[in-house]
């Protein structure tokens, strides 16, 4: 089956190319290791790719659109219907998302993977699994067949965008209640305490800031997934949004495409899709620390650090929008700066 | 004259303006405030220019180049003559900031403020004030009068690039031996203890952390400088290349130009202009926090917090000509995304 062949067919990091590419590094005209990490950037690419100079021209976010059942709880400051609206606006070039990948010369798929609206406008892939997710208060999100399914969207996506040479990826969600879900999955997947994973910065009241983590505790109980199967987390508290991007990151670590995380929500997908498969992390890169306190704890238990300080929380793949602009510049700087012979500089020994 | 002059010319923000463009950020199909830092920049961008859309088409890094007569302590690990290759490999397109203006559509001005050579190759401007400073372990860098100076250097070549129409600065700098000479007018003017500015990080051992720490140690009583008198730190403890970019930060602050900090060095020469005059703050955004120690601690002393963490430490103004890409993103979400009305969504009230 999909899902299982795909994860059969990630492998390693090219090691060897990683090590010339950074001899290429320690040979260009900069104090050795100055370019921080862009220079882990260039040294991942090489590994992921196995190309001495690899490639980042074709860059696309996949935005993942669906509803989640808990937003009945009224966990969320906008409506359901937002989600929909926001999901067709995609097409129009009016979000924010469209803005910043036109200034990064990158394209965006929109999948509807679960939005609770008839969408037929051109533009929106429909691989909808159902019009929305059940409410985790009450029980599970999902099956685990439909995880599975959500998974395989996300895969199939990234194949095809592979089949056309797409060489950088990012990652997008929309999706009202989706910190919610995220954070509980997060919770589980981290066993960090739920106060800590929602905070109280993301402007809500006290009230529902304790109602959202009332949500989520309550998710957790009446779930009880088991923490060591990252599927039946998935399942159970997340949505069809957050797998749809697990199988973005399964999908890309497969094809070798390096693959940007966004914020919050996308976080915990790379979590989820590491703690299936931990190899999977080799393939993928931070893009920012968004403004939701979650980002940071999630991010910490990946190993990652951000490379973007924003205080962002738009979603819908922006950060990573944003983090192409770093991913090109490491690559630029790798290709085309001068060596210390170009420069005609005798090659300095650090003091060290 | 000139220097007094120009800080007589720096007014405040039009706040008027400000709260315009804060009212369109509102009016964007996002949640309120969750463009994070970006909403900041654009107010502030609004602030500066007193424009409702303001722009950021034409932008420059001005590189400041000189020699520091402390380089003859041991300090750097690389010759002073690299001061003078690079300063005319600037000229050639394969440094570094050449890769980053490149990449982000901006211009390079290449200043020759102080190097300890002869440099006639086009593309390299003249305005040295001496063959590098004096040695700071032994006496002042320079006297007062050279101080002023070499601000008015970096004034009158912000001048002129305003005259061009330029509506973006960058700041960056090329100089064997500036991160000591940083340091120590670093640890005058914020009063920290010089052991936290310079750290152990930064690829020295031991040895050469110890005698760097002696050396600004030994500078600063030398000279004894008068913490309440920044112009007069900088000449004690600075060099050419700081005080012609503490030039540029108050030149740009009294041009009205928004101007982006680098690094290290390019920090304390921001924090040298705003000790001279607290007003310069309002014209100047952070960029990267670098791989120096220094670097947190001296944006901290001015009240910023780095947009990028890449734990860099190149110089040149490589920093500022990445976050050239996030003021333009900025811009760009503010100008072209669509409104709530364009939309079609009812602008939802946060739960607050």
């Amino acid at each position: 089956m999909l899902f299982q062949d795909t994860l059969n067919e990630i492998g390693g990091l090219h090691t060897e190319m990683m090590n010339k590419a950074q001899a290429r590094l320690d040979s260009l005209s900069k104090p050795l290791g100055s370019l921080g990490r862009l220079e882990d950037v260039v040294r991942q690419l090489a590994g992921i790719t196995g190309e001495f100079l690899p490639r980042v021209d074709k860059k696309t976010v996949v935005i993942m659109c669906a509803d989640n059942g808990v937003e009945e709880e009224g966990v969320s400051s906008c409506p359901r219907s937002v989600t929909s609206s926001v999901t067709q606006n995609f097409t129009r070039g009016i979000t924010c998302i469209n803005v910043f990948t036109r200034h990064a010369g990158a394209d965006i798929v929109v999948v509807d993977i679960g939005v609770d609206d008839e969408i037929s406008c051109e533009g929106v892939l429909n691989r909808k699994i159902r019009r929305g997710t059940w409410n985790i208060v009450k029980g599970p999100a999902m099956t685990r067949e439909e995880a599975i399914k959500a998974m395989e969207t996300g895969i199939s996506i990234v194949k095809d965008l592979k089949s056309r040479g797409v060489n950088l990826l990012g990652t997008g969600e929309m999706g009202v209640g989706n910190t919610t879900t995220s954070s509980a999955v997060a919770a589980v997947l981290t066993q960090c305490d739920v106060n800590l994973m929602v905070g109280k910065g993301a402007g809500l009241t006290r009230e529902a800031y304790s109602h959202k983590i009332n949500v989520i505790q309550k998710a957790i109980e009446v779930n009880s997934p088991d923490p060591g199967d990252a599927i039946d987390v998935l399942a159970k508290l997340g949505g069809f949004d957050i797998a749809g991007m697990v199988g973005c990151f399964i999908g890309a670590a497969a094809c070798r495409i390096p693959i940007l995380i966004d914020g919050f929500i996308s976080s915990v997908a790379a979590l989820t899709a590491i703690k299936i498969k931990p190899e999977v992390k080799n393939f993928i890169l931070p893009s920012h620390g968004s403004a939701e306190p979650g980002s940071r704890l999630v991010l910490e238990a990946i190993g990652f650090e951000p490379m973007l300080n924003l205080r962002m929380r738009v979603g819908e793949g922006t950060g990573a929008a944003l983090a192409f602009h770093l991913v090109d510049a490491a690559v630029a700087a790798y290709t085309q700066m001068g060596t210390f012979q170009d420069a005609e500089i005798e090659q300095y020994v650090p003091l060290e």
